[in-house]
């Protein structure tokens, strides 16, 4: 158990190196394995708080990056913090806004201070260092946070990497030292780029700090699942057993099944919600797209072996109906099918861990998951 | 009570002219007062069938222009109907789509046949007559249907309003000609653009075809409100004290108080819904636009006044920041947020008028309800 309360992390079962557990935080317990559901904008887009508890959300995103620019940490604030702000009442993280600045931000300069940035939004300059965000984040008070790191690409040169993950660390210490909320639990970050034995030093010095949980970054940025599987299974041993593993920006199905059997535990991921909105939904067989004129007059349900709400209710040939016409409640209807659907996969993947048939499940989801689409 | 089984109006109080009533159909007995929302294209945009239910929808509308042009009526028969199609079991109402060819198709020609229009979507040719819109109607199977009638725009010359007012009572002879379901209920438009003495004649003629409910429409279309009053107030004695009146595609709150002070039963209206869809809300007070920087701390609900889901759950702050943010969690709430306030404002009205009360309600309210914005 982590010396860190109110956090823990109780390791309730293994079956192969998958593991089973419970998280505990001020906003309740998360059980793992569990796929956390994107709120970039203090939204899970077209969801309300009360459609995530039904769908089964244990816990929501939160991005530092937007919401620093909007509507600013002052006013979340005022509210009375995100939960109450998007009125939300069980566990909230928040990511730091690094790989935003990097990645969508009018970049301007990146010293050993932090970075500079032109918002996307209205141009305006601002700077982000590891203790700012630790201040934008203990003014939004998620109940998990991720201190500022430097990310790369794909390729990426080892000297870059080495770089990269240097000064990462350093930024991680300067975080840890700013900390002032002991509600909230800092993870560290392993990043080291796509070089196996950068990473496995990476996870070794990230789990030395002792946090309350440990994510892998800079993973799914275009490299080939090969790599990344290749990584998660370099480190798994390196990283404490007794704290929670969240592999960050994960969310395809056979990603989430592969992962897991890597000792994963925590997923985040806008792709579920992503694709939602373009009409696209997974089924056990894969993902299929509504606008395909094959599903006119499909009368079955989303996925027929779905029982969300949505797919007890609505035909595909009425959901791609929603989405020809360009209605809102398309998207929002497949939104809440494919959070379901992810949500469901990793409770599965729970119950076969407890039941110590991990692989079984595994080989059995994967043979039928058709990836080619 | 209508001798048309199993419709049946039951007229239960008056107070002046206001009437609360039961109108029984074969999905359910509508309460009236009552407020219709519109769900043009097999569904009220961004509301699931269980959001209807808990706001408190009796009745939905949909459009038989927007319908059979996508996905048509084939598809919707094939479904088992639209009740079936948009999983709504609640009693559904078609408009003709008359209003639609004349205001949103590109119209090729009217004749005493029908009228021959392209399709806006993808300009293909199509041809209504009263008898193939009753035909679309009874392969959409809604409770009440409305027949073909010829619409025209503010101002009118008295000539011509004659001439489409004709025309409207020949085509509704034909459509009742043209009915075979038992089980819909085809109610008469009552014409005669904005000349009260065309309108009580037409409202006699419509009231003599002995249908299970009578439509007033071409009004809110650019007329001062005056004009609609006054005519309003010409035609209520000629109407039938026991049939449902229903005033077409009116729905601001201070017109409602108004028209139901005349004697009207039943509303649609887009209005609530549109309007939402650009932050725009209902209030005791009038509307409000929480676009408005003056809400971007308020952290009161919408309308403080209001008990709904949504007003008891997020505060205008947030809500604005979803509509300055582009999430479509704004729409959503602000739409749930309308249409329950209307739904509860015509059941204020119903309580007020099976009390006696009617006119300290209406007085009350509308001095109240600011309409300058």
């Amino acid at each position: 158990m982590s010396a860190h309360p109110p956090f823990s992390f109780e390791l309730q079962a293994r079956s192969g190196r998958a593991r089973a557990g419970l998280f505990h935080t001020p906003h309740g317990v998360i059980e793992t394995p569990c796929f956390m559901p994107v709120g970039t904008q203090a939204t899970v887009r077209a969801m309300t708080p009360e459609d995530l508890r039904r769908l089964g959300a244990q816990i929501v995103l939160g991005n530092t990056f937007h919401l620093y620019l909007r509507p600013g940490p002052a006013l979340i604030r005022a509210a009375g913090g995100l939960h109450a702000f998007m009125a939300w009442d069980r566990p909230i993280l928040t990511d730091s806004g690094g790989f935003q600045v990097f990645s969508l931000a009018h970049l301007r300069k990146v010293d050993e201070e932090g970075v500079v940035f032109r918002s996307p939004f209205d141009g305006g300059e601002h700077r982000f260092t590891p203790e700012s965000v630790i201040e934008i984040e203990a003014a939004l008070g998620a109940d998990v946070i991720m201190p500022l790191d430097v990310c790369v690409g794909y390729p990426c040169e080892t000297a870059d990497a080495r770089l990269a993950l240097e000064r990462t660390m350093r930024w991680l210490s300067r975080s840890v030292a700013s900390r002032r909320r002991d509600d909230q639990a800092l993870f560290g970050i392993v990043q080291g780029a796509f070089d196996v034995a950068l990473r496995r030093e990476a996870a070794a010095r990230v789990a030395a700090f002792d946090l309350p949980g440990v994510a892998i970054g800079g993973l799914s940025v275009g490299e080939p699942h090969a790599v990344m599987y290749e990584i998660l299974d370099a480190i798994a041993d390196a990283l404490p057993a007794d704290r929670p593993r969240y592999l960050m920006g994960i969310g395809a199905p056979h990603n989430l099944a592969q992962a897991v059997g890597y000792g994963v535990d925590l997923f985040d991921c806008a792709l579920p919600t992503r694709v939602a909105r373009t009409g696209v939904v997974f089924t056990r067989d894969g993902r299929v797209n509504l606008r395909n004129r094959a599903f006119a007059e499909d009368m079955r349900p989303l996925d027929p072996d779905c029982a969300c709400e949505v797919c007890r209710t609505f035909s595909r040939a009425y959901v791609r109906h929603l989405f020809k016409t360009d209605e809102m409640l398309g998207p929002r209807l497949a939104t809440f099918h494919n959070l379901h659907f992810l949500i469901h996969w990793t409770q599965e993947m729970r119950e076969a861990i407890l039941g110590g048939r991990f692989n079984a499940w595994q080989r059995s989801v994967l043979a039928r998951y058709a990836t080619s689409w």
